[in-house]
């Protein structure tokens, strides 16, 4: 193993000088002038009570929900709609849910092509929104054939240099999602996906990290979010037994481990529920926001 | 801090074992009666220079190096000589360095078994040793045909359960290495390595962190090692941009936020050289040695 790995040091000696060093240190240090960290909480369509965006909004304001997490698909058609119903609001949108089509490590370049094409529309209907990023997931288990370790990643990182460079012509960003590994063998962990931002040298690339997933790819919330560090730019949060609301699964719903890292990382953006419920919506709601309150004041 | 975690353990009780949510808290808190963490410092058997162990022996006394981490192998035939040469002193034998054949992911069961079989005759002598544990990585690169995600990750919990049954009769450990990608696929962040310790259910599985792969895999030495938690139970370092003696490559070997979540870990274990030298070892490894206390202290 030795004589391997001095083989190795011999023929990457020459590119050390691009393996991001400096970063290191700087990842987990907070903005300096950004102001003190508070919970923001968004929703997704789907979760508030409401049939019409005006019912789901003034439902969110009442509980003092600032984000909305809207799904990428067809979004180019609704940011009008979006606009009118946010206007005069204290909700803003946050990150947008997917919705392109293809994936970026597909073994088919077209496949691969037409998630650049569908990624750049959500992200320019995302950008005229204000929103923080457009969450891309770069390939789940059922996207087949997909290119392996280590050519995936390089190829998925050449894409994202233009998506992230995209991204940041449009205010944006792209928020790199890792999956638990029922769904995703390829990006799984927080720590790998900022990686993969400091490696695209694009500040239009940043990563997410779901309390859902951690719970089985990773042994400590805390430890996950300090290695998303910097490029942390969206929380996805769920009950940690069934992904219903946090509370539904009882004493398992702790984050308060995760909150002290966002509060140490000085996160400035929203914690965004994906979930279902298994209750009524109007009780369960209401009461994991308020859980939630309880656990980032305790964090 | 701390009262949230006691809160949380008691809240997490019931479902921490199926869940393996405990450790998440745990994970990170520090064994309560535990001395307080100093920097034992290791050394392979290639790092200090003499023409036997008891010259090499009697170099690293003089710095006060306590850990030797011996190469596995033909280590059984070793047991007695590494236990002369280690009688009356101060060193005691920190990590196995792997020394095994075959591989736990491999497609061929026959490959797999004689990982297994060849890894128990390590552990075994690690075990006389008194070793922490032994280094093993589960597939590099070029070992093919490897089965892939997430099966390969199942297929080696299984045998982990075997290996790590086996190491604590031993009293020794397995302990997993990440390794950064152009090595090894299949196992290169110590949030992973954690993990799979973790759903292996026993404590006879442990993980390693090596500041050398972290550099390219991760974005943050604190995050990485928080994300091992109290799986952790050996760090490799060399210098961060050509694998050489720590000071080696200037400016670029900080490891001072690694070393404060070794702190805030109570890390109990060996930092273990693993390097090369550009220079005269005379001179490059008492640099490495003082440059790493230095910074011990400043972290």
């Amino acid at each position: 193993m030795n004589t391997n790995r001095r083989d190795f040091i011999k023929t990457t000696a020459v590119t050390a000088g691009m393996m991001g060093i400096g970063s290191i240190a700087s990842a987990c240090a907070a903005p300096a002038a950004a102001p003190k960290p508070e919970l923001k909480l968004s929703f997704q369509e789907s979760t508030p009570p409401g049939s019409n965006l005006n019912e789901k909004f003034d439902y969110m304001e009442k509980m003092g929900i600032v984000g909305f997490e809207p799904g990428g698909n067809g979004l180019a058609g609704r940011v009008n709609d979006i606009q009118q119903a946010l206007r005069g609001r204290k909700i803003k949108v946050s990150a947008i849910c997917a919705g392109f089509s293809g994936w970026l490590i597909a073994e088919d370049e077209a496949k691969r092509r037409e998630c650049m094409e569908t990624s750049k529309e959500i992200m320019a209907a995302g950008g005229e929104l204000g929103s923080t990023g457009m969450i891309l997931v770069p390939g789940f288990n059922g996207q087949q054939p997909s290119l392996q370790m280590p050519q995936a990643r390089e190829v998925l990182i050449e894409q994202l240099k233009e998506l992230g460079d995209f991204a940041v012509k449009h205010n944006t960003t792209l928020i790199l999602e890792p999956l638990n590994r029922s769904e995703a063998w390829f990006l799984r962990l927080v720590a790998d996906a900022a990686a993969i931002a400091r490696d695209t040298e694009t500040p239009g690339i940043t990563c997410l990290g779901d309390f859902w997933h951690m719970t089985r790819e990773e042994i400590s919330d805390y430890g996950a979010f300090m290695s998303g560090g910097k490029y942390l730019r969206h929380i996805h949060i769920a009950s940690r037994e069934r992904r219903k609301m946090p509370g539904e699964d009882g004493a398992a719903d702790n984050y308060v481990d995760g909150f002290r890292a966002l509060k140490e990382l000085n996160y400035q953006y929203y914690v965004s529920f994906e979930c279902g419920t298994a209750g009524n919506r109007e009780e369960t709601v209401p009461a994991a926001v308020k859980l939630l309150r309880e656990q980032w004041k305790k964090a």
